[in-house]
């Protein structure tokens, strides 16, 4: 079963003084979420934010933002076109929009190049690739428009590939629970009192977003032994995480991608034990922030055999 | 200027008591390569081969076997197609097809997955993938029909990628000449006694045939910085030139591809300095070839920027 893990994200920034996104029904996040060809499974919600797990990937929301996330072959850029023509082009303080590199996208409907256009059509905007060509790599959009995010704004996304086969055979057996992936995870010593909502797909794959005070954290996992992908983000911290995680999944090769505030200190780059470092692309991007993305690769002695096809 | 570079390659070979191949007249193989959507620039022969240069690549033809190597959005499905319709089904002895990674497959006509589907309503047969799905890797189908290659029948593939921007200006300039090419290439040292045929494609771009005897070279670049792409192909020892080739473009990766006759001695794994192997799959193939797939990286300290699209 060919599933296309990697996602597309946008982060929407809207006026909050003009709108107040916590007024919007649930009918509203509902036809949002159908126009990507994706639809709600459950939420969770706290003071803050309000979380909608999707049956491909996730949704968070706050007062003057929106992050949405999905994968497969979604159409987020028809959902991005909704939100901005219900809110208004004028109140639009920043989009950023980012696709990683697919391994099937030949399946997908649209290519990051059919996408920036129609955003081009309402906004100007910079483009990038952040990684080699023929190597890992993600594709970003924001708007050539002024923004500040604030000090403690940082983002970071773990995207782990070709995960080791007890991993896989863990997380693809037929009477996996939540509450195993949970354990398999850690999650207890990552989530400190946060709200979670967690979902196993039939046959394989498990969502789970989770929430606290303003804080949102998100993960996403495609266990199949033949194309598996792992993806963690979130704002809190997930640097400290990494060597642990990746001990956990022993994946062949994997990307780590942050965000702060442009004009932060430089960004740092990690070691990781058994893994060398493929590539680290640091830009600072005009729409405030600075961002990285470093690419490590399992170094290997062994020799492998071919994958065959059924 | 996006150009797809990586080749899909066709070894059609038939049962030489019922064809001789060179009976075949110019406007057959007009013909067939129209079919991939290319179209014949050049051609060179000797007793043993006929090679024609390509719009997108090449064509080789021996009395008992033919070799297509299409690149950029070509069809070379629909080629084979021609050709088998064309000498009978029953005298195909061995068919073996590969299409390697894209990195604008969104922009192909068809996948490597399409292409099969029509092998299969012909023939039955086996399909791998050599290398990781998230990494550079071949796809590789065959016939399963026994076949025996002759005790020298070793082919080699160089593909390197992201050439340094130094060889990427060379061979970018406006005034660049197939001399100045081949003197960069060092091709003396290489092809010794050979026939050659080369073309400078307009904006950039340069392919080059050559035979001698019964063996075959070919090189196609795709030069642009952004997406450079170089290949080399044929049937003399390509190994010992590797760590020079290597030297002279300074690609950030680079793949070779080795097909020996099976039960031959173990296959060795090259150690090149300043590149760390990042896979090594070995595979006996039931159509008498072992296959390996070795794929490098830079050794990279340093931090990059991102590209900009303009």
């Amino acid at each position: 079963m060919i599933f296309e893990g990697s996602e597309k994200k946008a982060e929407i920034i809207i006026n909050p003084n003009e709108i107040d996104l916590f007024d919007l029904s649930k009918s509203f996040w509902q036809e949002l979420v159908s126009k990507s060809n994706a639809t709600i499974l459950s939420h969770i919600r706290n003071k803050n934010v309000l979380a909608f797990l999707l049956s491909e990937s996730s949704l968070f929301i706050w007062r003057d933002r929106i992050l949405l996330i999905t994968c497969g072959q979604t159409t987020l850029i028809s959902a991005i076109d909704f939100f901005i023509d219900a809110i208004g082009q004028d109140n639009i303080e920043q989009l950023i929009f980012q696709r990683k590199n697919e391994y099937y996208s030949h399946l997908q409907p649209t290519s990051f190049f059919d996408d920036i256009k129609r955003l081009q059509r309402r906004f100007t905007g910079s483009a990038y690739r952040m990684g080699a060509m023929d190597g890992h790599h993600n594709f970003i959009f924001h708007l050539d428009h002024p923004y500040s995010p604030l000090a403690d704004d940082h983002t970071y996304e773990l995207l782990m590939y070709d995960i080791s086969s007890s991993a896989s055979a863990l997380l693809t057996k037929p009477d996996l629970t939540c509450e195993e992936v949970r354990t398999f995870l850690k999650l207890d010593s990552i989530l400190d009192d946060f709200i979670i909502d967690d979902f196993l797909f039939k046959p394989f794959g498990y969502s789970m977003n989770a929430v606290s005070d303003n804080k949102y954290f998100t993960i996403h996992i495609t266990p199949q032994e033949q194309g598996s992908y792992i993806s963690f983000e979130t704002d809190i911290n997930l640097k400290e995480h990494v060597e642990s995680l990746v001990k956990t999944f022993s994946p062949g090769s994997f990307d780590f991608i942050e965000f702060i505030p442009a004009h932060d200190a430089p960004m740092s780059s990690e070691s990781i034990s058994n893994y060398a470092q493929n590539s680290n692309v640091v830009q600072e991007l005009s729409c405030g922030y600075t961002m990285q993305f470093s690419q490590y690769n399992k170094l290997k002695t062994k020799q492998t055999k071919a994958f065959k096809f059924k």
